[in-house]
């Protein structure tokens, strides 16, 4: 019945939009069946709007027909939030890409389907700076950014997207046009609706333009690497650094596993003599003026705290100490054929507790957990590696991952820091939230769409991710 | 029949809470029956928890007994939004008013009552700095600052209130607890609430608590009083400025006629042979190092664009400066005895074009109109002075605040940008927002509060400030 009624949809809006729009053969819908959580659901039809009025069209349509929509991207998002588990109709934003930078404003006027990194490079090129960079920042567009608050590598000096976020125009669930907010830094005038969509995983409402806050590009950039004698060591030399109000733009920690396999990608001994030792990668921005009062103060505290650093004297040799973070994460994979990316989040007061747990979760779990992460803002990534074939392995990693969930809850950290809850983390919402906190989420969730269409069966509904087969595919953002 | 009902309420409270806590007495009542907007209503009781979980069991019985509960702090908003228009409760959260600096992670746990200068002066006192600064900030409570997202003159380079709020705690109009955040930096583990209670003028939820938070205290600040020939050629200046991506920490403009309410409230000349002239008061914020290059280029800025500019030597130099911007506002009642504070935005392309505009609402309403505010984040305070004894004053006031809203939603501003909306603003609601836009931020409202008992009356409700007469009061923070 519901499926005769979608497919009249479909065809309905076929004819409105035309065959350029709406995609109906094979392989536009296989491909946009899943996501980069690889959670396979064929949709009816792949929706991809030239133009902003059209997302209108679809939602009010969808919303007559109660077909289930679902808003995405490029899809990088490991938690399946752009796999449209219900069927019905994804609605591709890639298409609405534009990028206007207000030089004077220091603001980009962007479309949903704008790719992030081409964001920061069109912004760069005019001595501006856009901070939040996932580490797919090259593929992914800043209207999946918005849904699930995407952070990356210098939140904790600058913020995450909602930080830079000034104004976001789309559509309601009922397809009706909104503005939240203008293109002013301050903003007093109703409701905070715009905050409420971000973060909403395309939920609440479609986004399809935002206005972004940019900052001026700093003048220089300094490297620095340090290396520790074991992980409770580093994560103790995290905490007096930021005691000490030095405000590196990007403060990334590797654990001895993640170096390990960067050393083996790499073929070489990060600080020679002491192999696979953790370390944290520290970069300062500013001034040259300001970076040499700092440099002195950063080295003092490696002096005391770190078994060795290194500091880059160029910029090639900064890149050579980057390479290290962005090669250990494809070398995982000889540790386990699957890997659970746990985005989680921990105060700094506790990041001490939370290197020992995680030494425990090793020796309990019997499983490579490869861990590294943004120490500015609390947020790690504990990598749990295990092979797909084997179900004891599988069995443990799952309770490894319940384990972590509700340690870092019981520390006052949260399940998710930059990834959102998606399907993949909603058997975990729970430990985060009370009934009541759930209930006004559903609330809001009910106020603003009725009908119960747009991305359907995520955040709430507990999905069993385990019980998913995967899709086999590579996707060029892979660190593999 | 409900006023019955609220007077039983009323007893049953005081019988849980005890006369400490619930307040029934007149001069109680009467002190809680208005706020800076002037417009008083009798409330039936005054409740001064002092303890969090006492807000929640007001809460459930104001929802069993529909008793309207209006959440207050100091009270210094000058639209109305803490008066309790629809009588019942009065909340008076100033009691909770806990500080505690977490020196090493730069974060402020504060109670909602905590005033927003002791938050400050702690951070200071740990190097710390908090820079949302409404200008009632010695009087004005953290939880008032986060109902509508304050500002201040800090917006355009640091940010406002939302900017800083980390995680809030508090109550559903339920009365159900609930934790919106950790600290954190990153979050992203289910619907942003946090922010959507942020600017929510105490309609959908009562913070008892907040995370804020703080940024290392800059070294050295260094001051500028900049003069121009008139308004069109300041706000040209500022542009010229902001396009140079040069942040001032402080951009305050004053008009002429603002320049001139100083000048004879100081008997001093600002530039001597150049009385009255509009000015642009800057502060650079930095090491020392830096300020040493921002200085140079900022000169050569003021060579350029003003007609006049003196640098302060030394802090009481700048003392003396920032004692202008200080004494403008109160000797604008030598123009009238009426003021309306409007605190406007506008993007700043559109600078040029508003400062025409305003030269032209001073030439059609033949009131005085003396403007200054914000130029980093647009947020511009145009003050309508008239007397309120003289009717056709009061109607030409009436028609020039209608204009000013109208221009600024047609140049892309907000009709307010830090002060929110409350009972003042509600008539200009709708040329902010369409149908779509109010139906969404209503339909959350009673998602949220389906008894519609908290802060009832407000934002969308338009109410008539002309006809409702002002208690004649006069509180600390008034600038006169």
């Amino acid at each position: 019945m519901s499926a005769k009624l979608h497919t009249a949809a479909t065809r309905q809006l076929a004819r409105r939009l035309g065959g350029d729009i709406v995609k109906t053969d094979a392989k536009s819908r296989e491909a946009a069946s899943f996501d980069s959580g690889r959670m396979a659901f064929l949709p009816e039809a792949v929706i991809k709007p030239r133009r902003h009025e059209q997302v209108g069209e679809v939602l009010r349509l969808a919303n007559r027909f109660g077909v289930p929509v679902t808003p995405r991207g490029r899809g990088t998002t490991l938690m399946g939030s752009a796999t449209p588990v219900a069927g019905g109709w994804v609605l591709d934003l890639m298409r609405l890409n534009r990028i206007r930078i207000d030089d004077e404003a220091g603001m980009a006027h962007v479309g949903a389907g704008a790719v992030v990194a081409k964001i920061q490079d069109r912004a760069a090129g005019k001595g501006w700076f856009y901070p939040p960079d996932p580490s797919s920042r090259a593929y992914c567009t800043i209207g999946g950014n918005i849904a699930c608050n995407a952070g990356g590598m210098h939140g904790g000096k600058y913020g995450v997207t909602r930080d830079f976020v000034i104004a976001l125009r789309g559509y309601l669930p009922s397809g009706n046009y909104v503005e939240w907010g203008t293109a002013t830094r301050k903003y007093a005038a109703g409701f905070n609706l715009r905050d409420l969509w971000i973060g909403g995983e395309g939920m609440l409402g479609v986004v399809t333009s935002a206005v972004l806050r940019l900052i001026p590009q700093p003048e220089t950039r300094w490297t620095l690497l340090t290396s520790f004698e074991n992980e409770v060591s580093a994560f103790a030399a995290a905490r007096a650094l930021f005691g000490q109000r030095l405000q590196p733009a990007i403060c990334e920690f590797l654990d001895r596993y993640s170096v390990s396999c960067a050393e083996t990608a790499m073929r070489t001994t990060i600080f020679p003599g002491q192999p696979g030792r953790p370390v944290i990668l520290l970069e300062f921005a500013g001034s040259e003026a300001e970076l040499r009062a700092t440099k002195r103060r950063v080295l003092a505290w490696a002096r005391e705290h770190a078994v060795g650093h290194r500091a880059a004297r160029t910029r090639a040799e900064a890149e050579s100490l980057w390479a290290v973070r962005r090669k250990c994460s494809g070398a995982m994979f000889t540790m386990g054929d699957a890997k659970l990316n746990e985005d989680v989040t921990v105060p700094l007061s506790t990041y001490g507790k939370f290197a020992r747990f995680l030494e425990k979760l090793r020796r309990d779990s019997q499983l490579a957990i490869p861990t590294f992460g943004h120490l500015g803002d609390g947020n790690v990534h504990v990598n749990i590696m295990y092979h797909k074939a084997d179900p004891d392995e599988c069995r443990r990693a799952e309770a490894a991952v319940q384990t972590l969930m509700e340690k870092v809850v019981a520390l006052g950290g949260a399940i998710s820091g930059e990834h959102g809850i998606g399907l993949a983390k909603t058997p975990f919402l729970r430990l985060q939230h009370s009934e009541a906190e759930i209930g006004a989420m559903q609330a809001v969730k009910r106020a603003l769409d009725p009908a119960g269409i747009l991305n359907p069966g995520k955040m709430f509904e507990v999905f069993e991710t385990w019980k998913q087969p995967k899709v086999d595919v590579k996707f060029p953002w892979d660190h593999r």
